[in-house]
């Protein structure tokens, strides 16, 4: 069966996403500072081959295990889960040709009709339940597997409702200070995971959990 | 000159303690599961041949890199610095040879005259700064370096005044869903950390930082 996964870019002290980094202050990167955060994280995926070509930022980039993890993440997915405050983020962010490419479930209490974007991104906007999203992400990924995108609140739904088989996060050794924490209203009856790969690089630590 | 070190273990979801483990409960393991859960976090250490020697578990062990970081990790400490809850737990907890065998430092508002203990631990009592603890600490430590053994807070504090040159944490994938989280209440404005060496071992992800 296709596994749900999440794989997230995460600061040392826990944090998806810094403080001020909100749809408000999209337009104001200088607020509390936090684009030259959020970059110092994600710093490593600039530098990868594949993501540079994925958003055309030129040529060159890092070709090694990182960039094939990358690449191998990108093809897995057959859909995406994501909550209503991150769609609108992107609503606003994204290109016209969204970068997913595959069916975006959506998380929200919205009704609207089916988004159909370039370059094979379609959001379908769901008003029940995260289970629902996912009978209905499951149905049009087929053999591939399942992305929860985000933000924190929705991924921590899906921990909490033991449905996450993957765990993937990027550890950047970066402090925020504040922010939106991965970890946070997590119950402890959540089934556990065990170490699957560690890939050791410079700029962040890529840990890999299953669960155990 | 001397290094000052913070050498941790901490849960997935970025706790040092789970809720429960309170002097309080400190006689009632079952209390919130605390000892279930701290046990899984810590039970990497206690199959390493050092540790279990050190504390005199009996025979056998592991003697691969992580021992080999455990021994080197308790040789280099020439003095402690600890806060007073975690010194109340241990004058509780600890045998009467304290597993310290250097001066440690309690930072505490309480009057007492040092408490020498068989084995080589000397606790002194120190009323005034954080700062005023590390100069005793690095006068009586010698070449050897400074660890500030916890709790969160007393860690909290030096870290926000850059002041830890170093940073280990042995991450193990064990949700907590609470208690004492090792990153609160830290200032942005820290000095940075760059990753200095990952163990990659089956039951926890050995991570050491320095400052950038």
């Amino acid at each position: 069966m296709a596994k749900v996964f999440v794989n997230v870019g995460l600061s040392l002290d826990g944090y998806l996403a810094p403080e001020g980094m909100t749809l408000e202050n999209w337009d104001n990167p200088g607020h509390k500072n936090w684009a030259a955060k959020w970059g110092a994280m994600m710093g490593w995926v600039f530098n990868q081959q594949y993501f540079r070509e994925n958003l055309k930022l030129g040529p060159g980039g890092e070709t090694g295990p990182v960039n094939e993890m990358l690449k191998q993440t990108t093809e897995r997915i057959g859909a995406n889960i994501m909550g209503k405050r991150m769609f609108e983020g992107g609503e606003r962010g994204w290109p016209e040709e969204a970068p997913f490419h595959t069916p975006v479930y959506v998380l929200t209490h919205e009704k609207r009709e089916p988004w159909v974007r370039p370059g094979g991104t379609t959001f379908y906007f769901v008003n029940s339940s995260i289970e629902a999203a996912l009978e209905q992400a499951r149905a049009s990924a087929g053999e591939r597997d399942i992305r929860i995108a985000g933000g924190a609140d929705v991924i921590q739904q899906y921990l909490n409702a033991g449905l996450v088989d993957e765990l993937a996060i990027a550890l950047a050794p970066v402090i925020f200070g504040g922010g939106r924490r991965l970890f946070e209203n997590i119950s402890d009856l959540v089934p556990g995971f065990r170490i699957d790969r560690v890939l050791d690089t410079p700029l962040a630590t890529h840990l890999r959990y299953v669960r155990a």
